[in-house]
């Protein structure tokens, strides 16, 4: 990442909270009441269950999967005046899924520190995230069966089960540069945008919406998944530790395949070709390997041209939002997916 | 655990498995029907999932929970001449739960050891070990959201979520000799009892019966599972390793508190407490101090005594069962029940 791009970066962070404060101000006191149900229903007579759920959920993190249900829904136009609840619980449900999955993943990539905190297996230790994750999980489970909906049971259950298959898939990769940039999307796609999509979609099925919107919400948050991925990606080989409580290096360390380093690898000279080989396939790091490879990331412009493909996918996302009637809601949906990108330009 | 009870276990382990062995007669195709349905839904394009998942469901397992499920629809008069299949696929749903807790116990017991082969951990990682019982976590629920009965799901949803409570129950009670007997219960009750009620209560939704027999048959389900638990660790200090595929002593060497234990423990003398303190809870053990916990379980009587509640549950199970008609399969249940204890007699 250049100079320039770097100084840009807390500025940009500041609309990427500016997009999402809009969004959070249109849904009203949803993501209170969303916040209220996921603090009652994390909880459990084994205390050490809201213990550890508390320091990951109640610490904080954007909500923005919850946040994403919520909007959506009312862009839906759901509850309107029947004040219904669905959407509320649904929204839990999806954090839930996801706070499981950040609980398994800290512990399979033995991860110390998590939104810039100590991660639950650090403080917690890894069989209690292991376990407290199922727990979330079945909990995510049996919120989503209160709701009734077949469609939606569906939906959210798929999105479980491609998640796994992502994050399996992500393993398979690990020290691998052989991968190909579609697998690599394919591993994105499960992980992340899998879920981003759900949490879209159900809000289609829950106001009733046809299933031509229902499947433009999912595609607006699949393709949305897809760049937020990306840009987290890119952040791993650019991010102010400080500023985003991400550690830079991560991926580099676990020689985890991602774009930036798919880009650089496919570019490189016999050398670099020979230093990614080490450091990354046969995880052989030397104290100055990080500062090598970042340096390498820049010398091909992998950074902007990895964004440059999320801006594409946040292009589809917005391009999906065109089937709904303008709107403040949709608006600021729309920028959101901007500010996503934005964020680390 | 005595030599005349030790020299009695092959003849007995082999009771055991023709009352399964009856059992499984009785419901005709309907375990291949599983077994198939457990193949195929097992499958995913991300190869290494259908390759773990191979190791552990394929390798064997004696399918209690299926079985269960199968003889108990079947006891209830379901499928009939309807030819219904929903008690397959619940009954493959029952499976996948169990296995991706199992393989969750492994990574978080760190066994090397199931069912006598090496453990999906030490041949795959505990990473995949983690992230493909995620996997088939996600797809027991789209087996059980494609049943669609909302009964269903939510026994089922419960059914998880009490089990992940069970086992971190477990976790905050390892090391801690002064856990009381109805915790260790309560322990048991998640673990391992939850599931085997649930696996036995939805036949009765399936297969139509009152609200009076249902609930029976989880009453069934919920007894016969402590029975099998509490057998279960009444052979950690006692099974011949060849014979059952269990290492003795893996539950003393993680300091797990089991009953043979707090029987052990409560007996003790001023001597014996400090060894129990020492091995259990602080975890400093010594080459010969297996023995030594085996030679004070045996002085306690702390295998028989462990049994003689463990039979007192399998009394409860059949107690349960008599609110059903005589019949052939109430019979064969009857005797499974029975040799769930004497397995270990």
């Amino acid at each position: 990442m250049g100079a320039a791009l770097k100084r840009d970066l807390p500025q940009a962070h500041r609309s990427d909270e500016d997009a999402l404060a809009a969004l959070l101000n249109l849904v009203g006191g949803d993501m209170e009441a969303c916040n209220d149900t996921i603090l009652a229903r994390m909880d459990s007579p084994v205390t050490l269950i809201p213990e550890l759920a508390t320091h990951i959920i109640a610490a904080g993190g954007k909500r923005l999967r919850p946040l994403l249900t919520l909007a959506t829904s009312r862009l839906c136009g759901y509850p309107g005046d029947r004040g219904g609840k669905r959407h509320i619980q649904l929204a839990a449900c999806v954090e839930f899924i996801h706070t499981a999955t950040l609980l398994h993943d800290d512990v399979v990539d033995a991860s110390d520190l998590r939104r810039g905190s100590a991660s639950a297996n650090a403080v917690f230790g890894s069989k209690a995230a292991v376990l407290v994750g199922d727990f979330l999980f079945a909990r995510a489970f049996q919120l989503m069966v209160e709701d009734g909906s077949q469609e939606v049971l569906a939906i959210l259950s798929r999105a479980a089960a491609t998640i796994a298959e992502g994050e399996v898939l992500q393993l398979t990769t690990q020290n691998d540069l052989s991968t190909s940039e579609a697998n690599y999307l394919n591993v994105v796609e499960g992980k992340t945008a899998a879920l981003f999509a759900a949490a879209c979609e159900v809000s289609g099925v829950v106001a009733e919406c046809s299933a031509r919107l229902t499947r433009a919400l999912g595609n607006f948050g699949r393709s949305l998944g897809i760049a937020f991925q990306l840009v987290d990606d890119a952040l791993d080989y650019a991010a102010d530790q400080n500023t985003l409580g991400k550690v830079v290096g991560d991926d580099f360390r676990e020689g985890k395949i991602t774009l930036p380093v798919l880009i650089a690898h496919a570019g490189a000279d016999e050398t670099e070709r020979r230093f990614w080989q080490r450091t990354v396939e046969r995880l052989e790091q030397k104290p100055d390997d990080l500062r090598q490879a970042l340096a390498l990331i820049e010398k091909h412009h992998a950074i902007e041209r990895t964004l440059d493909r999320a801006a594409q996918f946040a292009h589809s996302a917005k391009r999906a939002l065109s089937e709904f009637p303008e709107s403040e809601l949709r608006e600021a949906l729309w920028n959101a997916a901007d500010y996503t990108v934005c964020r680390a330009r």
